[in-house]
């Protein structure tokens, strides 16, 4: 491997077999990235915890801990590699490939935190911190200490409660392919604000608080 | 404060109000060990993975996070305090106080943290690393790699069950005191092996699983 490039940052592996352990998917060998997983959770949810520590003197354990699990929660982590483009690097086992597991969230999460622990073992925990607030820089950038630990259908919920109007409607417009690679179409309907909302996702669960959001953005702009 | 040894190790803070902060519960003072509380949980969980990845090599994620667990969970971060008596030290409002906070499990657990916390912020990293080690070092020591993750009751039944022999009998003795200071006394019976152990704790599940454990210890003497 010839990477010195890795979710946007240079970084000169002293040993290269490292991060190609954490590029590499249990369905591909059994030399993989499962125990450097493990170890690359932990220290990014130290590092986060420091940064929000020192960067919000004010701010209360139960906020820091919301933040937290909003930077280092496996949606965050997918993101940060589908940012970087990380699937294109990863060593995936044939059936996975074929179901299209290096653009399944789980897969990219595991082996964006296998990074963090191949850089900790070759560089050491400077390095690594450094790395970690270079990498999460665009989302720490713009965490909220107010940002709420309820879902968008429970906001959305609440809004039109407060307002004296009635409950959203979801409506499943379509579901397309099959198995596991079934998608659905989920509409939200706000009929008193004339506001109508499309999402589609590989969860129906998924799609519906997408298409929450939506509308809760689209009522913001009102 | 002219401690200088706190949690069995010798620490000379530099800034000696951050130990006492540590050992501030909320009931106090509005400057409390909360904050510090959750920065401490996080290096604690950091350096425990990184100890367990380079101490068992061979051992999968699944076993490393498993015993991990068993290492940072409240029950050993208290027992960890009670035996180092940190809860001389704590500083409790009077409510507190005079319902036993000074020995209250997650109130010991939560100072442990916090303390690990203040170490950090006064020392930096590879101190801290050093000082939870050691004050880790006796329960390090007995962590054992094959270590069930389920419960007394589980694996009391599960042996039983492979014998050929009926389930276990648990029966309500006595419960003595009464609101936050109730404890009951169980009895486990396993009537074809003649073994009965009693256990007591304010929880009455607790108590059952003790009692289970202590039979299970005497099962594997006979």
């Amino acid at each position: 491997m010839e990477m010195d490039n890795i979710l946007g940052q240079r970084v000169s592996f002293n040993d290269v077999s490292l991060l190609r352990q954490a590029l590499t998917h249990r369905s591909a060998n059994k030399i993989n990235n499962e125990r450097l997983e493990f170890l690359g959770d932990s220290v990014l949810g130290f590092v986060i915890a420091k940064w929000l520590y020192s960067t919000y003197p004010q701010l209360s354990e139960g906020k820091l801990t919301r933040m937290r699990s909003g930077l280092v929660k496996g949606d965050t982590l997918a993101e940060i590699a589908r940012y970087n483009k990380l699937g294109d690097h990863l060593n995936l086992g044939v059936g996975e490939l074929k179901s299209g597991g290096f653009n399944r969230a789980s897969v990219l999460a595991d082996a964006v935190e296998a990074v963090f622990g191949a850089v900790l073992l070759d560089k050491g925990f400077d390095e690594v911190e450094r790395f970690i607030l270079a990498v999460l820089d665009p989302w720490l950038q713009k965490v909220d200490p107010n940002m709420s630990d309820k879902d968008a259908k429970t906001r959305l919920q609440e809004y039109l409660q407060k307002k004296g109007m009635k409950a959203p409607k979801y409506i499943l417009l379509t579901t397309h392919g099959k198995d596991h690679l079934m998608a659905f179409t989920m509409e939200c309907i706000v009929e008193e604000l004339n506001v109508t909302k499309k999402a589609v996702h590989r969860s129906r669960k998924k799609a519906e608080q997408q298409a929450a959001q939506l509308v809760l953005n689209k009522i913001e702009k009102l």
